[in-house]
């Protein structure tokens, strides 16, 4: 009753509430596919993939074109033999958004079919965690204000966008820091920093007396050596997000001693990559965040269960549905300000 | 309904055919310590600690008097969050067999609540595995015809004990093939040689047109070096046993490049832990077998779930049950000469 009778693809646009802007990119709408799996029971799981051209390479063209192609690689397959649908899947490597939407889909059909939540199946390690809210590149001013709306509305992890004017950063990071005491920051570059910009901003910073619980991505993917070099040249935790995609990289990274942190993301990973890099994480003592591209609730759902089953998060950065203009709320969860809570 | 409400110890004594000569160990029986784990709906699960002096320091006594402490732990605790039950057993680090039969207990009883099979929960990658069979320390006479017997009963991947003595172990080598040809070979030194011994046994072999599988632990477990010396001066992959028991441990192996295989056993490592040095060997391009201490039929239930689960492994070295007297076979699984299947 538990075999692949079916396989959608939905395209779904959503606009952002306002522009959202970050190093070298600026997004005022999103196009996602929505995968639909269909058991011989009736039962449905859904998943969502949020393409990145900028990280993975991807464009949602490339994903809806695959649909009769995925179709037949997953029909006639038993969800409950996930890990043979994650092998099948992981070939699907160029287009990562696209794997982990089939395969959260694939778990969520399973926990439907059998009635466990997925963040059961996956553990049920927590009942709820807190999602940090995102400052965007913008005027300094700006900066400001939306960070005093984001602590004020009650987050008390804010994530801070730089990596385009390393002295309007620095500035910025100040005068948020002003408004906005008693909140953790994550500070993240998106890769615009050289090595040195990227020691320096934190020198700056960590002279004003501010602290940072998460330096992300200060310099360009490809750029391990210079990640291993702000982790030796500044006080903070430095955590790599877009040189950490598959196992292999976060493998790479550990052997490398690069990082302090590993930015999980489904889009990035899928699920099965996700739990390897869980399990590297554990056995080489890295600390793990778990990020999002532009998912709407539907993708947001994913990482919420990922991480109350796993628990393998000291931060999560599962905010880009706050962002997005959606007509309903979908996630199979309860949003309540900053708390994501299972049931 | 999926809370733990009891947990209880049950001490099983089982004779082994006959004695079973490993390097540095002779044994006639076993104590192994049955746990079983009681739910609100009355559900039960079961898991079975063999505990080994020689790898993990272990005494039955020390597991049996932790019966009361580990009630304590468990009780009140919902089987639907494994993963954080994992968290609070791998403190159990210095009793890891014990650690291990209460992860999959309580893997057996969320199973049972939620009719799902262990082997589907953790994956569903195969249908069924195959067992090789062991040949202990003997004569040469001896260890001839048992292996002649293996192999003329079905299995195709025969495990020989060597370590005790370089140049018996050649000739018994030399001698197993020519009555067992086609089969492949499993050698096992359980820390028997030094280096240069390992080299020499491997080199004979190797001269005497004979392939090896696995060559398993040929050195001492604390001599990671002397490992990896032994991995690149022999033809044969070169495994890990006995210096491999938690994922600490295969972390440092793979940052030292030290062997090919890594032999994960349950009574070693648990669930938890398990499950982490398959990611890790997926990320690093290690390859796995996965073998047994002294359990029944009841634990080595336990590691064909975890490896028809995960579908991780190229070799199964399951047999220890087919080598005790059990008054009745309890594994849920059917075995079928050397062929294990999930149901």
């Amino acid at each position: 009753m538990s075999k692949i009778v079916n396989v959608k693809f939905n395209v779904k646009h959503y606009k952002y509430d306002k522009p959202f802007h970050i190093t070298g990119s600026i997004s005022s709408e999103t196009r996602n596919v929505e995968v639909e799996v269909t058991l011989e029971s009736g039962a449905k799981g859904y998943g969502e993939a949020a393409p990145s051209f900028r990280v993975n390479g991807e464009k949602v063209e490339m994903i809806t074109a695959l649909e009769a192609f995925v179709r037949d690689l997953l029909v006639g397959l038993d969800v409950r033999q996930y890990r043979k649908i994650f092998e099948i899947t992981d070939k699907l490597f160029a287009v990562p958004s696209l794997k982990a939407a089939i395969q959260y889909a694939i778990l969520d059909a399973l926990g439907e079919e059998t009635n466990i939540h997925v963040y059961q199946l996956l553990g049920g390690a927590l009942k709820e965690i807190e999602t940090d809210k995102t400052v965007g590149i913008d005027t300094i001013e700006n900066r400001v204000s939306e960070a005093k709306k984001i602590f004020d509305s009650g987050f008390r992890v804010i994530k801070i966008k730089v990596g385009e004017n390393l002295k309007e950063d620095i500035e910025a990071m100040l005068e948020i820091y002003k408004v906005t005491k008693g909140a953790k920051y994550i500070v993240d570059a998106n890769m615009g920093y050289t090595p040195k910009q990227a020691v320096e901003f934190a020198r700056q910073v960590y002279k004003a007396g501010i602290d940072i619980a998460v330096y992300e991505q200060p310099v360009v993917w490809s750029n391990v050596e210079g990640l291993k070099f702000v982790r030796f040249h500044v006080h903070f935790p430095v955590a790599a997000d877009e040189s950490a995609k598959t196992k292999f990289d976060v493998m790479r990274l550990i052997r490398e001693e690069a990082v302090d942190y590993v930015n999980i993301k489904l889009m990035k990973s899928g699920i099965s990559d996700a739990l390897s890099i869980v399990e590297l994480a554990r056995s080489a003592n890295l600390r793990l965040m778990i990020g999002c591209m532009s998912e709407s609730s539907v993708g947001i759902n994913q990482s919420v269960h990922f991480a109350l089953g796993t628990g393998a998060f000291d931060f999560h950065d599962l905010d880009s549905h706050l962002m997005l203009q959606e007509p309903e709320f979908r996630g199979k969860f309860i949003q309540s300000g900053a708390k994501m809570i299972g049931y």
